[in-house]
């Protein structure tokens, strides 16, 4: 939720720190989307998986976690050439119960991994009243809320979370043991949109600090820490060997908190799963090898699906949902804001935007797209004019 | 989980600031809980749900979580005079499927009425996989964490959470819409301690302000706003018609993510329960009415049971728990200081040192104590140099 409607969440790309200015290219929603179904059916992704695939990151697009949009794709394909990803995974179901699955993913695309044991637990859900799958063997499957939200069009809460590469260190130290691991819960209404959170479990994402760097801005406390540990309001500390703090910040601003949360999250997704779990999760990025002496397969989602006429009728549930989101859409401002938000307002406010006046990428982005084009013998029109 | 090993934690006597001298009394914490069970029998409660409560209230005298133990007994007979609370509730499962069920809590003790629930959980999941069980019509429940843990004996983990009485503002309102909704999560480790979880979506517990004012000190920023929403450092601002600040505090620092985290709270615990949500929440303390026009019954809890098993072997995962937490407890600490802690550490070692030297009670606390023997015809030994 929350998501800044600028380009302040992209992290891409790694390498171009310093660089103040940039150009942003727009693009039609609906082109980078089909374009990118291409590139994953270049890849060898069957045509379902490929569609599902690039619809997460299209959704990423428009909800504006540029991060996690189609910027990625490169990352994706980098990842399949070294082997890291398997295009074709015969995903397996290990263990199952009434309301609970393993799947192993097969090392395919979290794009692909995360939606199929969504749908287990949807399925599971119809009978069992709820379904929990969790998912070892896999790779980084986009936004947290794309899975969750498949959940709602079956009068269903639904529930996402997934570890990731370490970059956030426990309260008290200076190990880099955690992902971002974020948290994603979509709960249906009846006339007001869906109430959907979509969270890391650290007070800001990496995307935040690269565009403080571009504009030659220092931090906030309680963002990251040194390589010591030290509070520090350095912008460039992440890549000078400190480490992200958990949401809160400090032991005194509750950052213990955040620790706990990004560590349930590890816990669920990776151990329950049988995946890597801690400083041991692998890389998302192509050129860093994945930590040896591996203690699970891949990395681990965790999904879940409650069917809301499992406690009670789905109507009544709904109403009163509706009743919360418009009591607190209307609580009082605070001295100088102009609204309060309900998680998920801001996403879908963009996405409308987005999917009106298009898609802005950043130039690097474009030219890499265009580089795919030239490996798969694809077309890619950089003169997105002639495409919104 | 960090809980102080002080009186910081709790929040009792609530019209006792600006007082910065009182006295501790040190009670057997065996003496106190039978004591707490004769109370609640006194009230009528059964003798087995009398011993379940006063066991909940002791664990969170142990664990550190003053203001959750027997300094809340009295406010328990407060609403049990005021007819807001049942002490013979006929609890009643309203539905229910193969993994969840809706408990109405006839306005008993949340400290019964939550671990019946909880029980209905564990049992679902030793057929189902998980347990889920929403409480509607219930009352304050004591500490979450106590809940949650009893799953661990049956290989499982445990989830709670509740929401509570209004103190909390959305991010960028002043309205207090949220109580301080805990959310406690214990998972099973074979050789090691669990892993356990218990924390408010809050910064920080009202009772640390309580203990800045008694020290004349003010807090940090990031814990309240004022009564216009702005920030501020006045530790009395919550009783200047301030709120509280979901974990993180502002926009800035992540506070958005708290208000989801607590709002999550507060639906799974009252719209999926039929309980009152938001600002109708009823206030524990007695001498607030609830708000008019309720939406539901009582306050609301959630309380969840997951099967290790239904994943993998308990055993395997227990393994990983382990190594999971022996590694983060030997992460590398940040400059100054000693040790990294796993969610669960400082209470239980503190419950340990509580069990071999007694428990530290505030001087108003061992009246009002007094005043229940008085009331009740009990005898309560205030000298409890006799009872160590």
């Amino acid at each position: 939720m929350f998501a800044d409607r600028t380009f302040s969440r992209t992290n891409y790309p790694a390498d171009n720190h310093g660089h103040k200015d940039f150009k942003m290219i727009i693009f039609n929603s609906e082109y980078l989307k089909e374009y990118t179904i291409q590139v994953f059916v270049k890849m060898g992704c069957p045509l379902e998986q490929a569609k599902i695939a690039a619809d997460c990151l299209n959704q990423a697009d428009l909800r504006g976690v540029d991060s996690h949009g189609v910027a990625r794709l490169c990352g994706y394909v980098r990842l399949w050439e070294l082997k890291r990803l398997n295009a074709t995974p015969e995903m397996k179901i290990m263990h199952e119960t009434p309301s609970t699955a393993v799947l192993d993913g097969d090392l395919g695309l979290g794009l692909v991994t995360a939606p199929h044991a969504m749908q287990i637990a949807v399925e599971k859900a119809k009978i069992a009243g709820t379904g929990w799958v969790a998912v070892q063997n896999s790779n980084h499957y986009g936004i947290a809320g794309y899975h969750a939200m498949m959940a709602l069009e079956n009068d269903m809460i639904g529930i996402s979370m997934t570890n990731a590469s370490p970059l956030v260190s426990p309260t008290f130290s200076k190990s880099r043991f955690l992902g971002t691991n974020p948290i994603a819960v979509a709960i249906p209404a009846l006339t007001q949109p869906p109430f959907v959170i979509d969270m890391a479990t650290t007070t800001v994402a990496n995307g935040k600090l690269e565009v403080l760097q571009r504009k030659g801005l220092d931090a906030p406390l309680g963002w990251t820490q040194d390589k010591d540990g030290n509070p520090t309001t350095d912008a460039y500390s992440l890549k000078k060997g400190g480490s992200m703090l958990p949401l809160g910040g400090d032991r005194e601003h509750g950052g213990h908190k955040g620790y706990c949360l990004g560590a349930m999250v590890d816990i669920f997704s990776a151990v329950l799963s049988g995946a890597n779990y801690g400083p041991w999760v692998p890389p998302f990025v192509s050129f860093l090898d994945p930590p040896k002496n591996q203690v699970g397969k891949g990395i681990g989602h965790f999904l879940g699906a409650i069917r809301i006429d499992a406690f009670r009728s789905a109507e009544d549930f709904k109403k009163d949902m509706d009743n919360w989101i418009e009591t607190f859409r209307n609580a009082e401002p605070s001295a100088g804001q102009e609204r309060v938000l309900i998680p998920g307002d801001p996403e879908r406010e963009l996405t409308i935007e987005r999917q009106k006046n298009g898609i802005p990428l950043h130039e690097q982005v474009v030219a890499d797209l265009k580089d795919l084009a030239t490996r798969f013998g694809l077309n890619f029109n950089e003169n997105p004019e002639n495409k919104n």
